[in-house]
C-alpha cells in the first residue's frame, strides 16, 4: 500500500471456535485496547468480557438461518470506523483466515487507505477433532487433511467440488457450514467411490457448554440430521478418524 | 477406556507457531500449573517462561535434519511421567492435531490407562497466512484449503499423493515440512497440470523473531531454496493466494 496516506488501522482477530480460553493471549490483549470491536454471532459471547467497558461493540454477525448485514455493508462500517483513528478490531470466529471471508474487507481496506494485521487463532476444525479425542492428521493413515464448505451463498452445495479430493479414503475432511446439504454430499461421495462405513463426526457448538458430537458413518449422518431439531452450527469430519 | 483403573492425566498441549503471543489462555494456565513438560524443540523458546520455576520441562524434540529420540521412548517417558501421578504437559508446535504424531503417543496412554485431554491451538499454517496478510480461502477463487507434508519418514516425496486433489488451482495448499523436496513435488505439480505461474509463498519460521516470507511461483520457488542456506523450518503456500 506505498503511496498511500495511511490513515486507521484495523486488526482482524480470529476468536477461536467459542471457548473464551481458547483465544489466545494477543487476541485478548487487542481486545483489551480496542476502541470498536466488530464481531459475528459466533465470536460474540463471554470473549466480549476482554473488551474495555467503554469499548464500542458493533455486532455484525452473520448466523446461518437468519438475515444478517450485507458484506458490503460490513465493510463500509469497518472502513468507516477505521477512518476515525479509533483502534478497531473486526472479531472473526475461528481462523478468520478459513471460511471468515476476510478477502471482502481486505479490499475494502486496501481501497480506502487504511492498514490492517491478521491475528491467526484456533480453527473450529482443530477444536472439534481436540474435542472428540483425535488428531486430524495420522502418520500413514490420514496424510492429507481439507477444509471445505458444504453450502454456497444459495445454501445448496457448492458448484465445481473436486471428488477426486473429497472422495480419497486417505485424507481427513471437515465440513463447515455443511449440516443442510450433508445428505447430497454423502451421496455424492458414495457415487464417487468413499465407502458408506467411512467413520464420521458431527460437532456442533465446539467448545460452547451445549457442545455434542455425534459419531456416525459417511452413509448413516444424513439420517441422524434429519432427525434433529438442533440449529446449532456444525463441523462434519469424515475420513479414517481415529478408533477408540 | 472404561473398565480401566485411570491413573494419571496428560494433556496435549498446542503451543501455536511459536510467538508466546499465540499461545492460547487454555495452554497458558495449564503450562503454568503443570508438574512436567516434555516439549519439542518447536515448541520451546519463550513459550516454557510460562512453566513453574520447579517444573521438570524434558526436551524430547523433533527437528529436521537433527538426531532426537525415537518415537516409541517419547511415548514411553510420557507414559512413565503420567503413571507417577504427575500433572503432565505434552507440549507440541502449531495444533498438536496437524502433523504432530499424537496417534502414537495416545495409543501408548491408551495402553496404560491414562487418560488425556487435546488442547487446540493455532497451526503454524494459519500464522503463515496471517504474517502474510492473506486468508487460507476466498470466497469463490479458493474453497478448499488442504494440508499436506512434503517429507515421509525417509525425508523423501511420500508415496501415493493425490495429484487431482494437490495439482487443483481453485484449493490453497500448505506443504509442511516441504523445503528438501520441493523441486520435486513442483515438477509433478506442473506435470499434473497446475500451471507454473501458479502464486506461491514460503514461509519460514513462522511468527519467530527471524520470520523470513519468499513471495515465488510454483515454477520458480524451487531454485530460490537451492540457492538458499537457510535451515529454518519452513511452511510452503500455494493456489489463489490474494494479490496484493
Amino acid at each position: 500500500m506505498t503511496g498511500f496516506p495511511i490513515s486507521g488501522f484495523v486488526s482482524f482477530v480470529s476468536s477461536g471456535p467459542g471457548d473464551p480460553e481458547l483465544l489466545t493471549v494477543k487476541a485478548a490483549r487487542l481486545l483489551a485496547k480496542a476502541d470498536v470491536v466488530l464481531f459475528d454471532d459466533l465470536s460474540a459471547g463471554p470473549i466480549l468480557l476482554h473488551c474495555r467497558p467503554d469499548a464500542d461493540l458493533v455486532a455484525v454477525g452473520k448466523r446461518s438461518g437468519r438475515p444478517s448485514p450485507k458484506q458490503d455493508h460490513v465493510s463500509r462500517l469497518l472502513v468507516d470506523h477505521a477512518l476515525t483513528g479509533a483502534r478497531v478490531v473486526r472479531l472473526k470466529s475461528g481462523d478468520s483466515g478459513i471460511f471468515g471471508r476476510l478477502e471482502e474487507e481486505i479490499t475494502a481496506l486496501c481501497a480506502a487507505g487504511v492498514a490492517f494485521e491478521i491475528v491467526p487463532g484456533v480453527p473450529s476444525a482443530c477444536a472439534a477433532a481436540a474435542a472428540a479425542g483425535i488428531p486430524l492428521t495420522r502418520r500413514l493413515a490420514a496424510r492429507r487433511v481439507q477444509f471445505v464448505t458444504g453450502a454456497d451463498v444459495t445454501g445448496g452445495l457448492p458448484e465445481g467440488l473436486n471428488w477426486a479430493a473429497l472422495a480419497d479414503p486417505s485424507a481427513t475432511t471437515v465440513v463447515f457450514m455443511g449440516k443442510r446439504t450433508f445428505a447430497m454430499l454423502a451421496t455424492e461421495l458414495m457415487n464417487h467411490g468413499l465407502p458408506a462405513e467411512t467413520p464420521t463426526l458431527m460437532a456442533e457448538a465446539v467448545s460452547h457448554p451445549e457442545q455434542r458430537l455425534t459419531r456416525a458413518t459417511i452413509g448413516s449422518l444424513g439420517a441422524v440430521i434429519a432427525d434433529a431439531v438442533s440449529s446449532a452450527p456444525a463441523l462434519i469430519l469424515y475420513g479414517p478418524l481415529m478408533e477408540d
